[in-house]
Protein backbone atom coordinates (compact mmCIF):
# COMPACT_ATOMS: atom_id res chain seq x y z
CA UNK A 1 0.00 0.00 0.00
CA UNK A 2 1.00 3.58 -1.13
CA UNK A 3 0.53 6.25 1.35
CA UNK A 4 1.07 9.40 -0.72
CA UNK A 5 0.96 8.57 -4.36
CA UNK A 6 2.39 11.78 -6.54
CA UNK A 7 2.18 12.20 -10.19
CA UNK A 8 3.96 14.90 -11.95
CA UNK A 9 2.14 16.39 -15.28
CA UNK A 10 -0.27 13.83 -15.63
CA UNK A 11 -1.34 13.51 -19.26
CA UNK A 12 -2.71 10.24 -20.95
CA UNK A 13 -0.22 8.13 -18.83
CA UNK A 14 0.12 9.83 -15.93
CA UNK A 15 -3.57 10.52 -15.43
CA UNK A 16 -4.35 6.79 -16.22
CA UNK A 17 -1.62 6.12 -13.56
CA UNK A 18 -3.58 8.13 -11.15
CA UNK A 19 -6.79 6.52 -11.92
CA UNK A 20 -5.57 2.75 -12.26
CA UNK A 21 -4.23 3.58 -8.77
CA UNK A 22 -7.45 4.70 -7.63
CA UNK A 23 -9.56 2.59 -9.06
CA UNK A 24 -7.84 -0.40 -7.30
CA UNK A 25 -7.21 1.56 -3.82
CA UNK A 26 -3.40 1.27 -4.01
CA UNK A 27 -2.76 4.79 -2.55
CA UNK A 28 -4.33 6.53 0.31
CA UNK A 29 -4.37 9.67 -0.98
CA UNK A 30 -3.61 10.71 -4.67
CA UNK A 31 -1.37 14.04 -5.66
CA UNK A 32 -1.06 15.78 -8.79
CA UNK A 33 1.02 18.76 -10.16
CA UNK A 34 0.94 19.92 -13.62
CA UNK A 35 2.94 23.20 -14.39
CA UNK A 36 0.03 24.92 -16.73
CA UNK A 37 -2.15 26.95 -14.52
CA UNK A 38 -5.33 25.57 -16.94
CA UNK A 39 -4.50 21.99 -16.45
CA UNK A 40 -4.39 22.86 -12.71
CA UNK A 41 -7.61 23.97 -12.55
CA UNK A 42 -9.00 21.24 -14.65
CA UNK A 43 -6.97 18.68 -12.41
CA UNK A 44 -8.93 20.29 -9.09
CA UNK A 45 -12.81 19.07 -10.72
CA UNK A 46 -11.43 15.47 -11.34
CA UNK A 47 -12.40 12.48 -8.53
CA UNK A 48 -9.17 10.47 -9.02
CA UNK A 49 -7.24 12.80 -7.29
CA UNK A 50 -7.20 14.78 -3.70
CA UNK A 51 -4.88 17.81 -4.33
CA UNK A 52 -3.52 19.40 -7.11
CA UNK A 53 -0.39 21.69 -6.29
CA UNK A 54 0.92 24.33 -7.92
CA UNK A 55 4.57 23.69 -7.32
CA UNK A 56 6.36 20.00 -8.45
CA UNK A 57 8.30 20.03 -5.17
CA UNK A 58 5.64 20.62 -2.70
CA UNK A 59 3.47 17.67 -4.42
CA UNK A 60 6.42 15.41 -3.19
CA UNK A 61 7.12 16.46 0.23
CA UNK A 62 6.36 13.74 1.89
CA UNK A 63 4.90 11.53 -0.66
CA UNK A 64 6.47 7.95 -0.65
CA UNK A 65 5.35 6.95 -4.29
CA UNK A 66 6.02 9.55 -7.41
CA UNK A 67 5.38 8.93 -10.78
CA UNK A 68 7.15 11.47 -13.35
CA UNK A 69 5.23 11.85 -16.39
CA UNK A 70 6.57 14.68 -18.65
CA UNK A 71 7.57 14.80 -22.29
CA UNK A 72 10.68 12.77 -22.27
CA UNK A 73 13.41 15.15 -22.89
CA UNK A 74 11.61 16.87 -19.83
CA UNK A 75 11.58 13.78 -16.89
CA UNK A 76 15.57 14.60 -15.96
CA UNK A 77 15.48 18.20 -15.12
CA UNK A 78 11.83 17.55 -13.32
CA UNK A 79 13.50 14.99 -11.08
CA UNK A 80 16.02 17.49 -10.20
CA UNK A 81 13.56 20.06 -9.45
CA UNK A 82 12.06 18.40 -6.80
CA UNK A 83 15.27 15.72 -5.47
CA UNK A 84 15.39 17.73 -2.89
CA UNK A 85 12.19 17.80 -1.53
CA UNK A 86 11.70 14.01 -1.86
CA UNK A 87 11.04 12.01 1.41
CA UNK A 88 13.98 9.89 3.02
CA UNK A 89 13.67 6.67 0.71
CA UNK A 90 10.87 7.47 -1.38
CA UNK A 91 10.72 5.66 -4.69
CA UNK A 92 10.41 8.18 -7.87
CA UNK A 93 9.60 6.46 -11.19
CA UNK A 94 9.03 7.60 -14.08
CA UNK A 95 7.18 6.36 -17.80
CA UNK A 96 9.80 7.86 -20.16
CA UNK A 97 10.41 5.60 -23.82
CA UNK A 98 14.11 6.17 -23.82
CA UNK A 99 16.07 4.65 -20.59
CA UNK A 100 19.91 4.51 -20.80
CA UNK A 101 21.47 8.28 -20.11
CA UNK A 102 17.74 8.83 -18.54
CA UNK A 103 18.28 6.67 -15.59
CA UNK A 104 21.58 7.09 -14.74
CA UNK A 105 21.17 11.30 -14.13
CA UNK A 106 17.92 10.34 -12.22
CA UNK A 107 19.50 7.99 -10.41
CA UNK A 108 22.05 10.62 -9.86
CA UNK A 109 19.81 13.30 -9.03
CA UNK A 110 18.21 11.38 -6.04
CA UNK A 111 20.87 9.59 -4.51
CA UNK A 112 21.88 9.15 -0.72
CA UNK A 113 17.97 10.73 -0.66
CA UNK A 114 15.58 8.34 -2.71
CA UNK A 115 15.31 5.70 -5.05
CA UNK A 116 14.72 6.16 -8.41
CA UNK A 117 13.67 3.22 -10.76
CA UNK A 118 12.98 4.05 -14.07
CA UNK A 119 9.51 2.40 -15.98
CA UNK A 120 8.29 2.49 -19.63
CA UNK A 121 4.72 1.51 -19.71
CA UNK A 122 4.37 -0.12 -23.74
CA UNK A 123 0.85 1.75 -23.73
CA UNK A 124 -0.65 4.60 -25.34
CA UNK A 125 -3.08 5.50 -27.80
CA UNK A 126 -2.82 8.64 -30.36
CA UNK A 127 -4.80 10.56 -27.56
CA UNK A 128 -2.99 12.68 -25.75
CA UNK A 129 -3.99 14.55 -22.04
CA UNK A 130 -5.25 13.60 -19.01
CA UNK A 131 -9.14 14.00 -20.93
CA UNK A 132 -8.11 10.56 -22.56
CA UNK A 133 -6.69 9.13 -19.37
CA UNK A 134 -8.02 5.25 -19.01
CA UNK A 135 -7.65 3.30 -15.55
CA UNK A 136 -7.46 0.03 -17.77
CA UNK A 137 -4.36 1.60 -19.86
CA UNK A 138 -1.96 -0.76 -18.80
CA UNK A 139 -3.93 -3.64 -18.58
CA UNK A 140 -1.87 -6.80 -20.36
CA UNK A 141 0.37 -4.09 -21.47
CA UNK A 142 4.08 -4.96 -21.76
CA UNK A 143 6.00 -2.53 -18.87
CA UNK A 144 9.54 -2.69 -18.80
CA UNK A 145 11.19 -1.47 -15.77
CA UNK A 146 14.96 -0.84 -15.52
CA UNK A 147 17.33 -0.91 -12.37
CA UNK A 148 20.68 -0.09 -12.84
CA UNK A 149 23.13 -2.57 -11.11
CA UNK A 150 23.37 -0.46 -7.76
CA UNK A 151 19.47 0.01 -7.44
CA UNK A 152 18.10 -0.76 -4.16
CA UNK A 153 16.23 -4.01 -4.76
CA UNK A 154 13.34 -3.06 -2.64
CA UNK A 155 13.06 -0.10 -4.52
CA UNK A 156 13.47 -2.18 -7.66
CA UNK A 157 10.66 -4.56 -6.08
CA UNK A 158 7.98 -1.73 -5.19
CA UNK A 159 7.80 -0.35 -8.81
CA UNK A 160 7.52 -3.89 -9.91
CA UNK A 161 4.57 -4.72 -7.90
CA UNK A 162 3.12 -0.98 -8.83
CA UNK A 163 2.71 -1.75 -12.67
CA UNK A 164 1.79 -5.33 -11.75
CA UNK A 165 -1.35 -4.10 -9.32
CA UNK A 166 -1.72 -1.70 -12.92
CA UNK A 167 -2.14 -5.26 -14.18
CA UNK A 168 0.49 -4.71 -16.64
CA UNK A 169 3.03 -7.48 -17.40
CA UNK A 170 6.61 -6.31 -16.33
CA UNK A 171 9.72 -6.85 -17.72
CA UNK A 172 12.74 -6.25 -16.46
CA UNK A 173 15.91 -5.21 -18.50
CA UNK A 174 19.16 -3.55 -18.14
CA UNK A 175 18.35 0.63 -19.26
CA UNK A 176 20.35 0.39 -22.58
CA UNK A 177 18.76 -3.42 -23.14
CA UNK A 178 15.68 -1.60 -23.20
CA UNK A 179 16.70 1.01 -25.52
CA UNK A 180 17.83 -1.32 -27.77
CA UNK A 181 14.68 -3.11 -27.94
CA UNK A 182 12.07 -0.33 -28.27
CA UNK A 183 14.59 1.00 -30.75
CA UNK A 184 13.98 -1.99 -33.08
CA UNK A 185 10.58 -2.47 -32.27
CA UNK A 186 9.34 0.92 -31.95
CA UNK A 187 11.19 3.49 -32.69
CA UNK A 188 12.46 2.13 -36.26
CA UNK A 189 8.94 1.58 -37.21
CA UNK A 190 8.32 5.00 -36.86
CA UNK A 191 11.20 6.04 -38.44
CA UNK A 192 9.89 4.03 -41.29
CA UNK A 193 6.44 6.03 -41.13
CA UNK A 194 7.33 9.23 -41.12
CA UNK A 195 9.79 8.90 -43.74
CA UNK A 196 7.82 7.10 -46.44
CA UNK A 197 4.74 9.44 -45.40
CA UNK A 198 7.65 12.45 -46.04
CA UNK A 199 8.76 10.92 -49.46
CA UNK A 200 5.42 10.38 -50.41
CA UNK A 201 4.27 14.49 -49.82
CA UNK A 202 6.86 14.81 -52.42
CA UNK A 203 4.89 13.47 -54.83
CA UNK A 204 1.46 14.13 -56.29
CA UNK A 205 -0.70 14.49 -53.44
CA UNK A 206 -3.85 12.66 -55.66
CA UNK A 207 -2.30 9.76 -55.19
CA UNK A 208 -2.83 8.92 -51.89
CA UNK A 209 -6.71 8.57 -52.77
CA UNK A 210 -5.95 6.09 -54.70
CA UNK A 211 -4.19 3.99 -52.12
CA UNK A 212 -5.77 0.81 -50.58
CA UNK A 213 -5.55 0.03 -46.38
CA UNK A 214 -2.16 -0.83 -46.41
CA UNK A 215 -0.58 2.38 -46.69
CA UNK A 216 -3.53 3.61 -44.56
CA UNK A 217 -1.85 1.09 -42.17
CA UNK A 218 1.66 1.33 -42.23
CA UNK A 219 1.72 4.77 -41.69
CA UNK A 220 -1.07 5.21 -38.71
CA UNK A 221 1.57 5.98 -36.41
CA UNK A 222 3.48 8.89 -38.45
CA UNK A 223 0.86 11.09 -37.37
CA UNK A 224 2.25 11.49 -33.98
CA UNK A 225 3.31 14.70 -32.66
CA UNK A 226 6.49 15.89 -34.35
CA UNK A 227 7.70 17.09 -30.79
CA UNK A 228 7.36 14.07 -28.99
CA UNK A 229 8.81 11.45 -31.61
CA UNK A 230 11.83 14.21 -31.93
CA UNK A 231 12.70 14.26 -28.65
CA UNK A 232 12.46 10.16 -28.68
CA UNK A 233 14.64 9.99 -31.54
CA UNK A 234 17.21 12.23 -29.89
CA UNK A 235 17.48 10.44 -26.64
CA UNK A 236 17.56 7.42 -28.06
CA UNK A 237 20.01 8.46 -31.04
CA UNK A 238 22.74 5.69 -30.96
CA UNK A 239 20.57 2.59 -31.16
CA UNK A 240 17.90 4.10 -33.64
CA UNK A 241 20.93 4.48 -35.97
CA UNK A 242 22.10 1.05 -35.31
CA UNK A 243 18.44 0.03 -36.39
CA UNK A 244 18.59 2.46 -39.21
CA UNK A 245 21.55 0.82 -40.22
CA UNK A 246 20.24 -2.52 -40.32
CA UNK A 247 16.90 -2.10 -41.62
CA UNK A 248 19.03 -0.30 -44.53
CA UNK A 249 21.41 -3.84 -45.43
CA UNK A 250 18.18 -5.40 -45.43
CA UNK A 251 16.67 -3.30 -48.12
CA UNK A 252 19.55 -3.04 -49.86
CA UNK A 253 19.32 -6.99 -50.08
CA UNK A 254 15.90 -6.49 -51.65
CA UNK A 255 16.92 -4.01 -53.75
CA UNK A 256 20.05 -5.66 -55.66
CA UNK A 257 17.81 -8.82 -55.60
CA UNK A 258 15.31 -7.02 -57.96
CA UNK A 259 17.60 -5.32 -59.37
CA UNK A 260 19.27 -8.88 -60.72
CA UNK A 261 15.73 -10.47 -61.16
CA UNK A 262 16.87 -12.91 -58.65
CA UNK A 263 14.03 -14.91 -57.83
CA UNK A 264 14.91 -16.78 -55.30
CA UNK A 265 16.38 -14.10 -53.09
CA UNK A 266 13.74 -11.89 -53.55
CA UNK A 267 11.39 -14.22 -52.43
CA UNK A 268 13.19 -15.26 -49.15
CA UNK A 269 13.40 -11.95 -48.10
CA UNK A 270 9.23 -11.69 -48.60
CA UNK A 271 9.16 -15.46 -46.64
CA UNK A 272 11.45 -14.05 -43.76
CA UNK A 273 8.66 -11.38 -43.62
CA UNK A 274 6.09 -13.04 -43.74
CA UNK A 275 6.91 -15.76 -41.39
CA UNK A 276 7.90 -13.16 -38.72
CA UNK A 277 4.81 -11.13 -38.90
CA UNK A 278 2.74 -14.03 -38.47
CA UNK A 279 4.00 -14.53 -35.57
CA UNK A 280 2.18 -11.73 -34.68
CA UNK A 281 -1.69 -12.46 -35.45
CA UNK A 282 -3.76 -10.19 -37.48
CA UNK B 1 -26.25 -4.93 -70.14
CA UNK B 2 -23.69 -7.76 -71.39
CA UNK B 3 -24.72 -11.60 -72.60
CA UNK B 4 -22.14 -13.76 -71.71
CA UNK B 5 -19.30 -12.81 -69.09
CA UNK B 6 -16.97 -15.28 -68.63
CA UNK B 7 -14.75 -14.78 -65.18
CA UNK B 8 -11.24 -16.85 -65.94
CA UNK B 9 -9.87 -18.27 -62.63
CA UNK B 10 -11.92 -16.51 -60.09
CA UNK B 11 -10.51 -16.47 -56.64
CA UNK B 12 -11.23 -13.36 -54.32
CA UNK B 13 -11.69 -10.85 -57.07
CA UNK B 14 -13.03 -12.75 -59.78
CA UNK B 15 -15.82 -14.28 -57.70
CA UNK B 16 -16.51 -10.82 -56.12
CA UNK B 17 -16.81 -9.63 -60.04
CA UNK B 18 -19.08 -12.30 -60.77
CA UNK B 19 -20.87 -12.08 -57.18
CA UNK B 20 -21.28 -8.45 -57.86
CA UNK B 21 -22.30 -8.57 -61.68
CA UNK B 22 -25.14 -11.25 -60.62
CA UNK B 23 -26.28 -9.23 -57.62
CA UNK B 24 -26.44 -6.50 -60.03
CA UNK B 25 -28.29 -7.93 -62.83
CA UNK B 26 -25.76 -6.91 -65.19
CA UNK B 27 -24.93 -10.09 -67.31
CA UNK B 28 -27.24 -12.62 -68.77
CA UNK B 29 -25.52 -15.47 -68.24
CA UNK B 30 -21.65 -16.23 -66.40
CA UNK B 31 -19.52 -18.88 -66.93
CA UNK B 32 -16.36 -19.72 -64.95
CA UNK B 33 -13.77 -21.54 -66.07
CA UNK B 34 -10.22 -22.77 -63.30
CA UNK B 35 -7.30 -24.42 -63.50
CA UNK B 36 -7.76 -26.57 -61.35
CA UNK B 37 -10.52 -29.51 -60.95
CA UNK B 38 -11.60 -29.56 -57.37
CA UNK B 39 -11.63 -25.58 -57.94
CA UNK B 40 -14.08 -26.59 -60.65
CA UNK B 41 -15.97 -29.42 -58.78
CA UNK B 42 -16.68 -26.11 -55.96
CA UNK B 43 -18.06 -23.54 -58.71
CA UNK B 44 -20.20 -25.87 -59.54
CA UNK B 45 -22.70 -26.13 -56.29
CA UNK B 46 -22.56 -21.99 -56.39
CA UNK B 47 -25.47 -19.87 -57.54
CA UNK B 48 -23.16 -17.01 -58.97
CA UNK B 49 -22.19 -18.81 -62.32
CA UNK B 50 -24.57 -20.38 -64.72
CA UNK B 51 -21.60 -22.70 -66.11
CA UNK B 52 -18.31 -23.72 -65.07
CA UNK B 53 -15.90 -25.05 -68.05
CA UNK B 54 -12.97 -27.48 -67.70
CA UNK B 55 -11.32 -25.17 -71.05
CA UNK B 56 -10.65 -22.39 -70.79
CA UNK B 57 -10.62 -21.11 -74.70
CA UNK B 58 -14.32 -23.18 -74.65
CA UNK B 59 -15.32 -20.85 -71.52
CA UNK B 60 -14.73 -17.59 -73.47
CA UNK B 61 -15.88 -18.71 -77.14
CA UNK B 62 -19.31 -16.93 -77.47
CA UNK B 63 -18.83 -14.33 -74.78
CA UNK B 64 -18.65 -10.89 -74.71
CA UNK B 65 -16.61 -9.87 -72.06
CA UNK B 66 -14.25 -11.84 -70.30
CA UNK B 67 -12.58 -10.79 -66.88
CA UNK B 68 -9.53 -12.76 -66.45
CA UNK B 69 -8.15 -13.22 -62.79
CA UNK B 70 -5.36 -15.53 -62.46
CA UNK B 71 -1.83 -14.14 -60.26
CA UNK B 72 -0.80 -11.05 -62.08
CA UNK B 73 2.07 -12.97 -63.85
CA UNK B 74 -0.27 -15.79 -65.25
CA UNK B 75 -2.23 -13.38 -67.20
CA UNK B 76 -1.00 -12.64 -70.22
CA UNK B 77 -0.32 -16.43 -70.73
CA UNK B 78 -3.63 -17.21 -70.18
CA UNK B 79 -5.02 -14.29 -72.51
CA UNK B 80 -2.89 -15.77 -75.15
CA UNK B 81 -4.13 -19.49 -74.51
CA UNK B 82 -7.49 -18.14 -75.47
CA UNK B 83 -7.13 -15.07 -77.94
CA UNK B 84 -7.32 -17.28 -81.20
CA UNK B 85 -11.31 -18.42 -79.62
CA UNK B 86 -12.57 -14.77 -78.52
CA UNK B 87 -15.88 -13.94 -80.06
CA UNK B 88 -15.11 -11.04 -82.75
CA UNK B 89 -15.28 -7.73 -80.86
CA UNK B 90 -14.95 -9.39 -77.11
CA UNK B 91 -13.72 -6.88 -74.44
CA UNK B 92 -11.47 -8.68 -72.42
CA UNK B 93 -10.30 -6.77 -69.50
CA UNK B 94 -8.01 -8.13 -65.97
CA UNK B 95 -7.87 -7.17 -62.41
CA UNK B 96 -3.52 -7.49 -62.47
CA UNK B 97 -1.69 -5.11 -60.38
CA UNK B 98 1.01 -4.25 -62.81
CA UNK B 99 -0.32 -2.59 -66.23
CA UNK B 100 2.58 -1.51 -68.53
CA UNK B 101 4.15 -4.67 -70.69
CA UNK B 102 1.04 -6.72 -69.27
CA UNK B 103 -1.44 -4.22 -70.98
CA UNK B 104 0.99 -4.14 -74.50
CA UNK B 105 1.49 -8.42 -74.40
CA UNK B 106 -2.60 -8.99 -73.84
CA UNK B 107 -3.91 -6.02 -76.24
CA UNK B 108 -1.20 -7.43 -78.79
CA UNK B 109 -2.34 -11.25 -78.41
CA UNK B 110 -6.03 -10.38 -78.51
CA UNK B 111 -5.39 -7.65 -81.77
CA UNK B 112 -7.45 -7.89 -84.71
CA UNK B 113 -9.74 -9.95 -83.26
CA UNK B 114 -10.83 -8.56 -79.73
CA UNK B 115 -10.56 -5.48 -77.50
CA UNK B 116 -7.96 -5.62 -74.20
CA UNK B 117 -8.39 -2.73 -71.67
CA UNK B 118 -6.29 -3.36 -68.65
CA UNK B 119 -8.14 -2.82 -65.32
CA UNK B 120 -6.98 -3.04 -61.68
CA UNK B 121 -9.14 -2.42 -58.64
CA UNK B 122 -7.51 -1.45 -55.57
CA UNK B 123 -9.63 -3.95 -53.84
CA UNK B 124 -8.66 -7.14 -52.21
CA UNK B 125 -8.30 -8.64 -48.59
CA UNK B 126 -5.79 -10.81 -46.51
CA UNK B 127 -8.12 -13.82 -47.65
CA UNK B 128 -7.81 -15.57 -50.78
CA UNK B 129 -10.28 -17.78 -52.85
CA UNK B 130 -13.52 -17.70 -54.38
CA UNK B 131 -15.32 -18.71 -50.97
CA UNK B 132 -14.47 -15.27 -49.68
CA UNK B 133 -16.02 -13.48 -52.29
CA UNK B 134 -18.18 -10.26 -51.71
CA UNK B 135 -20.17 -8.72 -54.01
CA UNK B 136 -19.57 -5.15 -52.81
CA UNK B 137 -15.95 -5.55 -52.59
CA UNK B 138 -15.28 -2.82 -54.99
CA UNK B 139 -18.05 -0.42 -53.45
CA UNK B 140 -16.35 3.20 -53.16
CA UNK B 141 -13.05 1.67 -54.16
CA UNK B 142 -10.39 2.94 -56.75
CA UNK B 143 -10.83 1.20 -59.95
CA UNK B 144 -7.78 1.83 -62.46
CA UNK B 145 -8.57 1.57 -66.03
CA UNK B 146 -5.73 1.82 -68.52
CA UNK B 147 -6.17 2.11 -71.82
CA UNK B 148 -3.77 2.39 -74.63
CA UNK B 149 -3.70 5.26 -77.12
CA UNK B 150 -4.73 3.02 -79.62
CA UNK B 151 -7.28 0.88 -77.65
CA UNK B 152 -10.74 0.88 -79.07
CA UNK B 153 -12.95 3.97 -77.10
CA UNK B 154 -16.12 1.83 -77.22
CA UNK B 155 -14.68 -0.91 -75.67
CA UNK B 156 -12.60 1.27 -73.10
CA UNK B 157 -15.91 2.97 -71.97
CA UNK B 158 -17.90 -0.44 -71.65
CA UNK B 159 -15.45 -1.50 -69.17
CA UNK B 160 -15.51 2.00 -67.04
CA UNK B 161 -19.03 1.54 -67.37
CA UNK B 162 -18.89 -2.12 -66.01
CA UNK B 163 -16.51 -0.98 -62.89
CA UNK B 164 -18.95 1.92 -62.04
CA UNK B 165 -21.61 -0.64 -62.05
CA UNK B 166 -20.01 -2.45 -59.70
CA UNK B 167 -19.89 0.92 -57.75
CA UNK B 168 -16.34 1.26 -58.36
CA UNK B 169 -14.20 4.90 -58.58
CA UNK B 170 -13.24 4.42 -62.25
CA UNK B 171 -9.75 6.53 -62.52
CA UNK B 172 -8.16 6.26 -65.93
CA UNK B 173 -4.60 6.25 -66.19
CA UNK B 174 -1.78 5.19 -68.84
CA UNK B 175 -0.81 1.82 -67.81
CA UNK B 176 2.83 3.60 -67.15
CA UNK B 177 1.53 6.40 -64.99
CA UNK B 178 -0.62 3.63 -63.01
CA UNK B 179 2.26 1.48 -62.53
CA UNK B 180 4.29 4.24 -61.09
CA UNK B 181 1.30 5.43 -59.12
CA UNK B 182 1.04 1.75 -57.55
CA UNK B 183 4.51 1.38 -56.84
CA UNK B 184 4.44 4.62 -54.46
CA UNK B 185 1.39 4.02 -52.78
CA UNK B 186 1.31 0.81 -52.51
CA UNK B 187 4.36 -1.69 -53.45
CA UNK B 188 6.87 0.07 -51.93
CA UNK B 189 4.95 0.52 -48.65
CA UNK B 190 4.41 -3.66 -49.28
CA UNK B 191 8.07 -3.94 -49.64
CA UNK B 192 9.20 -2.02 -46.02
CA UNK B 193 7.32 -3.54 -44.43
CA UNK B 194 8.50 -7.14 -45.14
CA UNK B 195 12.28 -5.86 -45.21
CA UNK B 196 11.43 -4.33 -41.75
CA UNK B 197 10.15 -7.58 -40.72
CA UNK B 198 13.05 -9.33 -42.15
CA UNK B 199 15.51 -7.26 -40.54
CA UNK B 200 13.47 -8.13 -37.18
CA UNK B 201 13.33 -11.60 -37.54
CA UNK B 202 17.10 -11.28 -37.82
CA UNK B 203 17.21 -9.94 -34.32
CA UNK B 204 16.04 -11.61 -31.08
CA UNK B 205 11.89 -12.68 -31.81
CA UNK B 206 11.22 -12.56 -27.94
CA UNK B 207 11.47 -8.79 -28.61
CA UNK B 208 7.93 -8.86 -30.63
CA UNK B 209 6.15 -9.53 -27.48
CA UNK B 210 7.37 -6.23 -26.11
CA UNK B 211 6.27 -4.34 -29.10
CA UNK B 212 2.73 -2.05 -29.56
CA UNK B 213 0.36 -1.25 -31.87
CA UNK B 214 2.33 0.52 -34.23
CA UNK B 215 4.56 -2.12 -35.14
CA UNK B 216 1.35 -4.19 -35.45
CA UNK B 217 0.30 -1.60 -38.25
CA UNK B 218 2.84 -0.80 -39.83
CA UNK B 219 3.78 -4.99 -40.65
CA UNK B 220 0.57 -6.00 -41.44
CA UNK B 221 0.78 -6.63 -45.02
CA UNK B 222 3.81 -8.24 -45.03
CA UNK B 223 1.85 -11.63 -44.30
CA UNK B 224 0.92 -11.40 -47.63
CA UNK B 225 1.88 -14.54 -49.73
CA UNK B 226 5.31 -14.37 -50.81
CA UNK B 227 4.70 -15.95 -54.52
CA UNK B 228 2.02 -13.16 -55.57
CA UNK B 229 4.17 -10.66 -54.34
CA UNK B 230 7.78 -11.77 -55.58
CA UNK B 231 5.85 -11.81 -59.06
CA UNK B 232 3.95 -8.54 -58.35
CA UNK B 233 7.75 -6.91 -57.65
CA UNK B 234 9.17 -8.19 -60.94
CA UNK B 235 6.59 -7.13 -62.78
CA UNK B 236 6.99 -3.79 -61.24
CA UNK B 237 10.56 -3.87 -61.13
CA UNK B 238 11.59 0.00 -62.89
CA UNK B 239 9.02 1.60 -61.04
CA UNK B 240 9.90 -0.12 -57.66
CA UNK B 241 13.40 0.53 -57.81
CA UNK B 242 12.75 4.47 -58.37
CA UNK B 243 10.66 4.23 -55.19
CA UNK B 244 12.53 2.36 -53.05
CA UNK B 245 15.76 4.98 -54.37
CA UNK B 246 13.38 8.00 -53.54
CA UNK B 247 12.51 6.31 -50.07
CA UNK B 248 16.62 5.74 -49.55
CA UNK B 249 17.04 9.33 -50.27
CA UNK B 250 14.48 10.89 -47.14
CA UNK B 251 15.83 8.32 -44.96
CA UNK B 252 19.21 9.19 -45.68
CA UNK B 253 18.31 12.67 -44.89
CA UNK B 254 16.58 11.46 -41.30
CA UNK B 255 19.48 9.78 -40.50
CA UNK B 256 21.78 12.53 -41.37
CA UNK B 257 19.71 15.19 -39.44
CA UNK B 258 19.54 12.41 -36.27
CA UNK B 259 23.67 11.54 -36.26
CA UNK B 260 24.29 15.26 -36.66
CA UNK B 261 21.62 16.05 -33.50
CA UNK B 262 19.94 18.53 -36.02
CA UNK B 263 16.81 19.45 -33.88
CA UNK B 264 14.92 21.35 -37.03
CA UNK B 265 15.92 19.09 -39.46
CA UNK B 266 15.13 15.88 -37.77
CA UNK B 267 11.19 17.53 -36.52
CA UNK B 268 10.85 19.30 -39.66
CA UNK B 269 10.47 15.46 -41.43
CA UNK B 270 8.23 14.26 -38.73
CA UNK B 271 6.04 17.26 -39.71
CA UNK B 272 5.93 17.23 -43.08
CA UNK B 273 5.08 13.15 -42.47
CA UNK B 274 2.49 13.69 -39.67
CA UNK B 275 0.53 16.64 -42.16
CA UNK B 276 0.71 14.23 -45.45
CA UNK B 277 -0.54 11.36 -42.93
CA UNK B 278 -3.05 13.60 -41.76
CA UNK B 279 -4.63 14.20 -44.67
CA UNK B 280 -5.99 10.48 -44.45
CA UNK B 281 -8.20 10.54 -41.42
CA UNK B 282 -7.11 7.50 -38.97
Amino acid sequence: MIETLTVLAPGLLGGSVAQAARSRGLARSIRVWSRRAETRAALREVSWCDSVHDIASEAVAGSDFVVVCPPVDRIVSLVEEVASSLAPDAVVTDVGSVKGSLVRHASAAVRDRAHFVGSHPMAGSDRTGHVHADPDLFRGRPCFVTPLPDTDPVAVQRVVDFWRALDAVVVTEKPETHDEIVAHVSHLPHALASVLCATLAARDRRWRALAGPGLRDTTRIAASDEDLWRAIFQLNREEVLRSIRAFQDELEAFQAALANDDFFALRAILERGRDYREGFGS
